[in-house]
């Protein structure tokens, strides 16, 4: 039986051996949640990127240019990272070039360790990336983005609920996984609030924004897609909508 | 209002300011439960220390040498780390120069980052410990010591233990912290029955002995007394028996 694995934040990802493996990165506040979103858009492939810097470079290339830092969108950039932002129609069958605070250093660290298929997961296609797991039988690391290198709740919650979904097809000896299920367990019921007691959430409050962010990220399942890395790009061959 | 803060593993506690913090080491299974059981059995000090090698240079100073690497007590040493080899008398008075896995590393680690004092904790003197930090009126950062840098349950599960026992006299802005609280709540009815099941539990029965340690090691409140590090030792100046 394939093992399943939770890497709590990028910082801890060297400790793992993840090369050949199945790497689920999961930034729930907000950078993999807008994707799954884009890719229900229409949005045809995302470029994550390092730097704002980088990011604007794309510009040129006929990408829409997606920049947030600190959980606000960098100025003179066509899209933050609200999920909201990316239900616009007019980006169907757009490219994207993203950088995020978490999500996307999360990407390029797993890739730069040689998981041989990064997938995006998110509340909104947790049954599909569930079920995706299952059928393709490999060792799994889901890696939580985290912040700024720390630890945070929402993404281990998410990680907690996939590991709850596949647990009957996978081996399970990591500490990390084991709480992160019991976490999701106890706060399922409950999950919004207890979200909204994490340190994101507050920051979220303080900046009197994207109240309805924290809400939509953590709709269970509004959308039966996978977004996968191919090459340089993460695109969603599956694209099936709800 | 003072805060509280957990880190999950010492490779995360370089993102953590500690200087001038108190700073609680977690080793639940087994550093930090043995130390705490060799101060109630009289030891007068204890020398945490790097390395085997420079464990057994203390022996010449009569001190007693204890070692564990990988959860086996190295060969030659007078002690393991096990908290039933603390328990006797002969101990009564004498210095301990002491290396493990993870747990004197953290406390090597705590020091050089700045800690203004350095306390040891386990679920044996939870209370003693909570109302030390009640009474002490400083910030605090948990920090568990983990297995080779990743997270384990039983640390986190303490470390809940612990910012509940005190949680009306601290500031939270910690995901960790909230997130080892909820561990804990949800954790405590069946507490030995899930910690059995942490990589930890495992690995002691994969060796085939240590059946005691674990259950031994989550008694609460056996001792009322609070080690703390003074200059390069750990000593109990508060130690009374319950």
């Amino acid at each position: 039986m394939e093992k399943i694995e939770v890497v709590l934040t990028p910082a801890l990802l060297p400790l793992y051996d993840v090369e050949g493996k199945v790497v689920v990165i999961i930034d729930i506040l907000r950078a993999t949640s807008s994707m799954c979103v884009a890719f229900q858009t229409g949005v045809e492939k995302i470029l994550p990127v390092a730097t704002p810097e980088e990011c604007k470079l794309f510009k040129e290339f006929d990408f829409l240019c997606a920049a947030e830092r600190n959980a606000v969108k960098v100025q003179g950039f066509d899209l933050g990272n609200s999920p909201f932002e990316f239900q616009n129609p007019l980006l169907k069958d757009r490219s994207i070039a993203f950088t995020t605070t978490n999500g996307t250093k999360a990407i390029k660290a797993a890739k730069e360790q040689g998981a041989s298929t990064i997938v995006i997961g998110s509340f909104l296609n947790l049954t599909a990336v569930a079920n995706w797991l299952i059928k393709h039988k490999q060792s799994v690391v889901l890696v939580c983005a985290g912040w700024k290198d720390k630890f945070n709740l929402e993404d281990t919650l998410f990680a907690g609920a996939l590991v709850e979904a596949v647990s009957n097809h996978f081996k399970m000896d990591c500490d990390s996984a084991l709480s992160a299920q019991l976490l999701y367990q106890t706060s399922s019921p409950q999950l919004e609030n207890i979200v909204r007691k994490s340190s994101h959430a507050k920051r979220f409050q303080l900046l009197h924004h994207h109240e309805d962010d924290v809400h939509f990220c953590l709709q269970h399942n509004t959308m039966n897609l996978v977004p996968i890395m191919q090459g340089e790009y993460i695109v969603c061959p599956s694209q099936v909508a709800v």
